[in-house]
């Protein structure tokens, strides 16, 4: 089991679809492999310059720490400094807002979507609705 | 004029095209744009993991020194101390071998593509096929 | 007085050996040396992707300020300004959350245990495990 | 197919078995996944302090590239600059010299062993040791 380019290219489009219906602002969308390496990246016109890093960030973390970073934003906001550390410990590997989203084929983890450019919120939605169109839908792989 | 996201979708894919047309191995391939911020990329199945690095590095490498990295090896060759000295002054961000190529619209730059995974030469034959198919050819915008 | 390899693997399979008792959820371990030089690692399978780097900088940690993390996540909640500021002097290199633990051998530091993978206290209980296996243990050595 | 906890320790204890027998200096042995993220380590009483850092550029040079790094060594000799410049551009994870070694199941590549301390010659042999006893024999797996 492993992430292809044509899985995370129909995430990145159903993502930015998604994005699209709900008039979201301009999007930063990447897809990792289970390993935290990029497989398809893509910046909408008028995102701003740090969507792609912050993007990454929370696909990275995601993988990095084993759930979404709607978990780990959770559990920040009751660990400061112990999930402070962490940032630096991996490098700003990671973005503490809900958005970065793991990827699973029958229960293993292949690798995490990100997303960055409006809410944590609106950013997960669109993640999810990736993950769907690819047949990879959170709510059934795990 | 700058690089939309379409465009840069378009240089990918027909990099792509190219390469299966040329049974080169798996390649990765990242569009810029004239700031050096990623505006798309994709990494085929079964390109090693250093390849977005590199393929990012030939790209900033032709953005910053303003020259195709076809150029920028030349140069090298005869100026090591020089161009090692670049290199880490710029943390990185240039690798002296074809494939990073300047992306011009009626002579100005609008941003670069990188490409990695194998020859040198392949790698940039690719990058020139996208920009064609995308209507920025090399040969006809400076 | 200094660490071996046979004593570090002799820690860490015990302590993975109490975290298959405790139903842990995958861990990493790691030994340092006194002089902070990794000695012996171990990730069991299914460990997410920071697992290593936060051990790491667990055991750092402990050697660099010269207490268990336990006791510096302590202080970290007291003076945040000031113990933000030394993960950055440090680059990285200390997390604050139990599971670094100091090796002494007669009162004299001569390496450090690091995990991490569960609770921050869970992890500890398997370091402290590991080091009574080498009979290193930190009630004994002070 | 990924690389175990189990499969990595057979592969550290053989290589460094094989290292005493041919009464190697103190060798450092490091086991990597295929995302190149650290599965299991050892590092001899008397290995220098680099020991584990090199290692741990031979493997992930070897992952990164999708080649030995005997391979990239020859390669490094016929094109200095450009490796010279992908040093910096993956920020010191390659080195080269032999005992950087893919581990491959199936023809898929699953991970990479790095040995530092003796000859590179002498290295490699003890990572074709350590595979040969976990049934990875590079030989037999191509």
């Amino acid at each position: 089991m492993s992430l292809s380019l044509a899985a995370a290219q129909t995430i990145t489009t159903a993502a930015l679809a998604e994005a699209r219906a709900r008039k979201a602002k301009p999007l930063a969308v990447i897809v990792l492999d289970a390993g935290g390496h990029p497989v398809a990246f893509a910046r909408e016109d008028g995102a701003s310059l740090f969507r792609h890093d912050i993007a990454r960030a929370k696909a990275m973390g995601a993988l990095g720490m084993g759930d979404d970073t709607r978990v780990l934003a959770e559990r920040a906001k009751g660990n400061a400094a112990f999930f402070q550390s962490v940032s630096v410990v991996v490098g700003g590997n990671i973005a503490f807002s809900p958005g970065g989203v793991l990827i699973r084929e029958a229960g293993t983890i292949i690798g995490a979507v990100g997303i960055s450019g409006d809410t944590g919120e609106c950013d997960e939605l669109c993640a999810f609705a990736g993950l769907k169109a690819a047949g990879l839908d959170p709510e059934n792989s795990k």
